[in-house]
């Protein structure tokens, strides 16, 4: 049993959603079982998202129920007319909404988690020989109310079902070719990943690489299932990229990819007191504003008092600002200093920690192409910088070539 | 209680959508509870339908339930709309689909019956004081398949869900003033009628008064519910028609309205054996063709061969005409001929029966209008006259004028 997903891109008009249809009905003639998970038509989830907004100022935070309700719309469009187009080619197929897929979630509209898939209804169907589309993105409460899973919502229930399932592979049909060592468009030496591990894959998708939601990608990487990154445009030779559990060896490329993303925004906290209360009060008030962090950087500086960096998405400054001023000010520290502007570049490789250098080579690398880093921080698999947009391309393109992801030899 | 329905053109943009929210506020604040069935959006069901074309070539026929799934969504976008516009003017909403408000139908794709409504739900939202706003035309089978009503779904989920709930009243909002005794476009003296008979209602709705669809009112007088139908262009003051179980009296009017309606065509079949079996035989082959009649007609001629007219709508010709070329043949009769470009007039008035002369003063009108009259049929409370599409609108104006349907007396 094999799950594909087919995101708004691969299902944008009638033509395309013809081309799915013969791509499922050739993996039914191949694969014993297929189920198809679907998007939203591209585009109309911001149509009918604007529609609200005609309606009334914050859909969003006033009416998430309601909201839910509206944008479910989309995928049972898509999985309705899938559903047809593939009938009409003589392979049986039968559409199922989240709820009739039984994708049992918590209750959080807007942004709801899945708690269990009772995959009955589907079993079902797959044991009539149909092929069975689910719609994607949302899903049913305990209490029958319809909800939405939010950001990345079709790849996680496509992941997701695949687990419940027990399938052999989840798909993911996008736009592009599968995973590169850097986005193509930006690198020409980019390179096609043939596989990657689950948690390079989750630290590129954090990273800014479009391809897949981290938070699929982690369902898989919980559970073991291979996930493959392919297109909706090329035919079915195509290999895309794996996404799995790797094991390392000697032979094999300590990196994997550099991503980025601009969009960030540096809050500076100068004349805090040197304790570690002050740090701990300054996250925990973030936390409760609901902010993600991408850095913290802190630096104490001669005249004992503590210089307090963070780093966030533009879209949180507005959480973000008022908790550090109001704490600033209760700590006795100076004004808050915004520096907005700026780009995370990620540079991926589940063998980092066995390539040593890597910082430095990286470093040595930025400073002879004249790119100030503003900030550093690490993981086991990922080294992230903070440097100016504009300087964001020339980043990404260094780092690229220094560690040869092309595929010349590192 | 009252159930309130809104159709497509009150439901047409976010602007009328927040004109239905005010009223449906200030009805709250007067009523002690409001049930609100939608429609979708003015043309949102002919694009889906178009959608579905572009990708199938007969989604009706070839795919009934994936055409239901599709649909469906139509209503749930108004009313997750008309959900957030009630709740912007600070009066709790909440939508309900088909299968949350429990409207448990057959399992008839695309023309589906309601065999049930467990409001449940629908009570305990009401008593939380929340305005419970449900899809119309839409509901679901024991098997919890997504279904739909087919034509005048949601006047017929509004009269329903008012008998299932046990409401006062059902108003049915649409873009005319009420019932009128004839078309008001075509026949300039027509009356606003501030009550009609079910019955009469049934006639009129089923001879071309699209006001209101026939099935949901006869829900309406089985149960006893009055029907209300208003203008959602107009203020909260206008009284509209109200639909109920009429009582007559000696003063009462005895005619109530003419409604026409084109697109009727005529098949004669001549030489039949003048028996009963060949009625009976091609009775029985049209309602297994499920060609619906409009009138049926049989002459003996002298020459002892039988002639059998059957008038029925351009749309069941594919369907009927073979049926009556092949026991034509069978019975030895000549060829079929067909005649196009028909109207029927129907004259509505439950006091028909105990008014003599109608029929006699309706013929003489016709007459000296110049109007042939093809064919005439009646029942209790109805004349029905098949003439040439030419003449329907002067067979109106002459019916409206000799029956002093205007008001200025009988």
């Amino acid at each position: 049993m094999i799950v594909q997903k087919f995101g708004g891109t691969s299902v944008a008009d009638p033509e395309r959603i013809r081309a799915v249809a013969a791509r499922v009905a050739r993996a039914k003639r191949t694969a014993a079982d297929v189920v198809v998970v679907v998007s939203a038509m591209g585009g109309a989830t911001d149509e009918l998202l604007a529609l609200a907004r005609s309606v009334t100022p914050e859909p969003r935070r006033r009416h998430p129920r309601e909201l839910d309700m509206l944008l479910t719309t989309g995928e049972r469009i898509t999985m309705a007319l899938l559903a047809m187009a593939i009938r009409d080619l003589g392979v049986e197929a039968i559409s199922l909404t989240g709820s009739q897929a039984a994708i049992i979630t918590d209750t959080t509209h807007t942004g709801a988690r899945i708690e269990e898939i009772r995959a009955t209804r589907v079993r079902e169907e797959l044991g009539r020989g149909s092929v069975v589309i689910v719609a994607g993105f949302q899903g049913v409460s305990r209490a029958r109310e319809v909800t939405t899973l939010g950001r990345g919502g079709s790849d996680t229930t496509a992941v997701a079902l695949a687990v419940a399932l027990g399938a052999e592979r989840c798909d993911i049909y996008t736009d592009v070719d599968g995973v590169f060592s850097a986005d193509p468009r930006r690198v020409p030496g980019a390179r096609l990943l043939p596989e990657i591990d689950y948690q390079e894959m989750i630290e590129l998708a954090t990273s800014g690489a479009r391809v897949m939601h981290p938070r699929a990608v982690e369902i898989g990487a919980r559970h073991g299932v291979p996930i493959r990154v392919l297109s909706s445009f090329r035919d079915d030779n195509q290999r895309g990229t794996l996404i799995l559990r790797r094991r390392h060896d000697v032979e094999q490329l300590a990196l994997t990819g550099v991503a980025a993303e601009s969009g960030h925004v540096r809050l500076t906290m100068r004349g805090l007191p040197q304790s570690m209360a002050s740090v701990s009060h300054l996250l925990t008030a973030l936390a409760e504003a609901r902010v993600n962090l991408d850095m913290l950087v802190i630096a104490d500086r001669p005249e004992a008092r503590r210089q307090v960096q963070v780093t966030v998405k533009d879209e949180s400054l507005p959480d973000a600002l008022p908790v550090c001023e109001l704490l600033t000010k209760e700590m006795g520290g100076e004004a808050v200093v915004v520096q907005p502007g700026l780009s995370r570049v990620a540079l991926v490789g589940s063998g980092m920690q066995d390539a040593p250098g890597v910082y430095a080579r990286a470093f040595a690398a930025l400073l002879s192409a004249g790119i100030e880093v503003h900030a550093v921080s690490s993981s086991s698999i990922t080294i992230a910088f903070i440097v100016d947009t504009r300087n964001e391309d020339q980043t990404v393109r260094t780092l690229h070539e220094t560690f040869a992801l092309g595929g010349q030899g590192a």
